[in-house]
């Protein structure tokens, strides 16, 4: 019930009664006001597909980045506050880069994900990490990258708990994007499949019509690591649809 | 629904429950309040015009500046809380002049509006980068260089999101004069039509009647880069409307 | 209305819905109940003139300064909390101080004027500048000085709003003071004529008699600087009223 | 009665007039959300057993660890919010690895868990353990291991507080479980009983049904050390049922 | 009305709609509870004669002081807090001792007023002056004094500000003691007839009987300086009256 | 009366308009809700017995321990938060081993008493001592030992009060439990009938059955010093009564 | 009335509307709950007496200090939270021997007071005296000691004010004491009277039945400086009675 709720969730980093933290709750809520982003791991790659909110006719597309190169073999896309991810982003790629000079290898996904989640679950500690904000960051992150592993995708809400996925979709369209997600998966699908599959389900969820400017799209392959999509590739796969 | 939301918005950083910063809606609200200014980039260069309010007519009006030069090939429009935009503005020379310094080249005008902008994030955050303020920002500004990209416009926020755009307003004025912008705006705009076009609707918008010493006008262009209009240059285009 | 409102402006730095900054507004109405201040630049010189409320017959009125020199080309005349000014001043003369002797000129009356803006806008900053108060200064001042631009009148508000006027009252009589100086004031008026002015219009606003003891009056030439009236010289123009 | 309780509960570390901290007993019912995990010492060995959540068929179940190695010697099981358990997990490990390198020999189970405990002790202290949150951990441990003294199992909670169990049970179904435990424990079990009985027990706690991939398990023996299962191992037992 | 301002009273540094600070105001009230001081100054040089409170005739009354001696040319009387005074005492007699010593001249009244009223100024503000205190300080002062300007005498109050008197009175009597202050004080008094008014105006102020016990009297004189006043002198003046 | 006070005991170390400490006095409430301990001071020795609350039949006993050795020649019971009890003991053994180190003798008992105490006091203060808590400590202590005094024993509570008593009880069971010593105490008690007493009190006021595993029991002589029980000799007792 | 004060008192330290401190005044009232503490200054020295609350026949009085030595001439009686007042008496302790190394003389009884006052005036401020609390110190004082202006008894209370007395009565029966002691105290009282009339006037404030346990007793003399009586010493007084 509201009321009673209320007295516990201003608190930034203090429990309800029922052992509920609700600024992460909150921060959560932020993401579902997001646009919608989407990640398949197939065995040839992982593809990350992103809808992007061209409010605006007189908008320069290109400059709304929802999806950003953290090393040669990661990328990322985000759903929520973008202004928040900058931080997260930033930390990710300074992890990278040590790890690959200190160790002379490159760093896991998993390991990546990881480093970020320990920046995000210090909210509200003065003490603590000096990139940790004074409460939950209001994004929620999709890591693909390849590593010896494989082809892996990592899911990341605002509390810090991270989860590898075959297949993830985050966002205001993330509840029928899932399903969806869900009822064509396979583990056998190939990175042009997920390509494709990822764009259908996004033209289902978004409330535009889906067209080469208004959707960002990555994969991270073997072959050729971290690669954006030209407008005119994307274009090519919207044709197909 | 006010009384609930009045629970969650004197946290400075802290989300209501549906996801929401109000300090920096709250912010933007105080934009809102401010005087009109408008962008619009061509290929010739970019130009910016900004309604002046003199509200006596005892006020020496070229004491008010609401367009400032951040470096030779950057300028920088603002509506909201001039006050708060010092600290902006000198961040953004300072970044300028440093990477000129460090790197022997200009910067490009997205890199200085993200410098801008990480410290527009970092409010009500104690250890945060010392230029950072206790709450958010007040105004809203409008980035206009020239750089290898060529001409460029960028539009921040309080929350210091940034997005590039062809013609963009702001201010009390903006929603009316947006909706112009786009209704006139086209790619073969030259930066003469830009500069009257801009002027025709501040007219439209502004309260007092529009002369030569209640706007303001600058241009960035290849050629000349930063150059403030004079009294003069800006009667002889009132003069064309 | 004002239930809702009091939510709001009880924290010293944060916005309310409509965009304001409460704290910053109430400081203001300090002002409104201090003593009247009038400030008129000429062609020959700036003058001011400020109301000394002399409550008691017992007060030596020479101890109450609501004028104080800043450098020998830069007066201040203030209203609201006088011991608020004093670090504003304080800052200002420092400042003035330090520009003769970095670049062996006398600093703008501009420079100055924006010195002690930025020590006004950092309040309720903890790691702001040593200076900077835990709450709005409640003060408001006229800075009148002559530099290369010739005379020159600045007003400041404890927002740290800066803005060069013609003319221009402050205090709990400058709604009618401010009309009569728009009323009165002309481009060519003389400093002689700016002095009377002054004392005419104090006169008008003032709940005591004028006299020579509870008014204070100074002027900045290119001749004999700032100089502060002896109670004879301001004997002198009261008769001439 | 709760608007009573209320008031006292959102101070982090403050005592109600009962002598109660709501605190931790709000962490406490976050644990009470969590997926159970059950542990049972016999003169063989400690067996941990953990359910897993695996919401969504999408989600590779492998990403979700509950049984983490602390040390050869040392496992521990969770349950609550996993992203707390890091830093308790990393001090462990930390920990483990000095004693071993300042002392030639194994740390003892009780030592690690007291060790972890004073981290848990300090929430809302700014001066403590720079490990310390400003809430309590929202999570239990299960610590297993074998030492001098043979095998043996911690239980702690947020509170910090540790006891030593038989067996013990933790997570939304540890009423039933723990019961369940009582029932069927006795001190002559021997470590392939303790693994079936575990698995039945979670079989009836659990909402979904029991199979390989949403349970966990892990041994701490003399002769092997700590072992996590494979899949194998685990459809093994579950056939046995 | 008093539920409206109790919402601006409790922040120890803020401002009310009005514009005013209320936690000044309301230490301004805590000298209205004090006992009463007087001070005149004359042409020969300034009396302070102030109440002093002996509750109890088991008090031995030279314990408590009223009137202290800041430096041999000044004196300083006091009503409110008596125990706040004494970092204000402490920090003029530093300051008169660190000027002597810089330019081994004596420190002017007004100097050493001003520099107590910096101090006063600083409350509530963590960065401040390390002299400074949580809330306003709870005392106003009396500042008597030669210097090369004459016999001089500031009052200064809790808010910081101080202005120079002729005569006056401060404390719970000060409304009635002012007013025979006004009736009777004249330009030409003699140091003798001030000594005696003073007694005079505070037998009609104090709820106890004067006598040489409860009052407290000491002149500050070009020849003399300041000069603490025995039991038998003021035995002397009483008998006078 | 309930409401009333509530206002009051929230603030961590603030006074009741009573004079009272609301928290200190909930933290005393917390150790009426702890097991029952109890001292008592014979001349041949000391001894302390403790009640464990061994809450399920899969607890191992011996991992409760609610007596601990703070030097070989002095003793602790405690009751209450026992997690809160670490800090304290660790700093009573390390101000033991100091003292022991500086002045080659052992401290006596009431020199350990007022350091922990000292300890106590410092709660809610950031500048204190690094072990000190935000809040008062949840625990009661007994300290038992041998000092050139002879045998004592001291009783502290969490306002950091500390009275040598010659027979204390405390916990839950603590009213009835001192009634009872003060109805058998007597000056020529044998250490032997103290152990028997001890035990029999505790029989009275635990609400499960006395037995070998549910208590603690040691005493300090001068012959063995610190000496814990074994279950045997417990039984042994147990047996006598 | 109740529910206007309750707005102002739960800030540390901040005036109220009528210009009172009122968690200084609580603490006044916490000092009501302690138990008498008497002082009588006379030509020979000075003597101290209180009351000792032993609740239990188990208790052991001597381990109940009320009464504690500063210096060799210099003692010092309290009443109130007394485990607060150890800091007091530490800092009394270390000024007392700073004077004497320093300058090689005893310290005089006023100055270890004022030492003593200006700890206690710090409370609430964070950057105060390391010594300072966060709130007022509980605990009034009475400090008795020989210094060259002779024998002197000084009374000290929680808002740092302290008054030399002839005698003075300070706890829970302060009122009646105090009264008693105005009707019998006359200067030429010798010590031994003044002992005999402070044990007269306990037993008849104290609920107990005074006896040699239940009250401490000191003097201050010339020839013997700070001296405890034994047990037999009040017997013999007492039985004087």
């Amino acid at each position: 019930m509201f009321l009673t709720r209320s007295e516990y969730d201003r608190g930034v980093n203090t429990f309800s009664p029922e052992g509920r933290l609700f600024q992460v709750e909150y921060a959560i809520e932020a993401i579902k006001l997001g646009s919608t982003a989407i990640g398949i791991q197939t065995n040839e790659g992982v593809v990350l597909a992103v809808e992007k909110r061209v409010t605006s006719p007189l908008i320069e597309p290109s400059s709304i980045e929802k999806i950003m190169e953290v090393d040669t073999h990661i990328g990322c896309a985000m759903s929520g506050l973008i202004a928040d991810s900058r931080t997260m982003i930033d930390r990710a790629r300074v992890e990278a880069q040590n790890h690959w000079f200190t160790y002379n290898e490159r760093m896991s996904v998993e390991s990546i994900t990881q480093a970020v989640s320990n920046l995000a679950l210090q909210f509200g500690d003065d003490d603590a990490d000096p990139g940790a904000m004074s409460r939950p960051f209001g994004v929620a992150l999709l890591f693909a990258g390849i590593d010896p592993k494989g082809p892996q995708l990592f899911h990341m809400d605002p509390s810090g708990t991270f989860i590898q996925y075959d297949a993830k979709a985050i966002g205001s369209g993330s509840e029928g994007a899932q399903q969806a997600l869900q009822d064509t998966y396979h583990k056998s699908m190939t990175l042009k499949e997920a390509c494709k599959e990822s764009l259908v389900i996004l033209k289902q969820v978004m409330e535009e019509k889906l067209n080469a400017t208004n959707v960002e799209m990555a994969t991270v392959t073997p072959q050729r690591m971290f690669k954006m999509f030209s407008k005119e590739e994307i274009e090519g796969i919207i044709k197909d649809i």
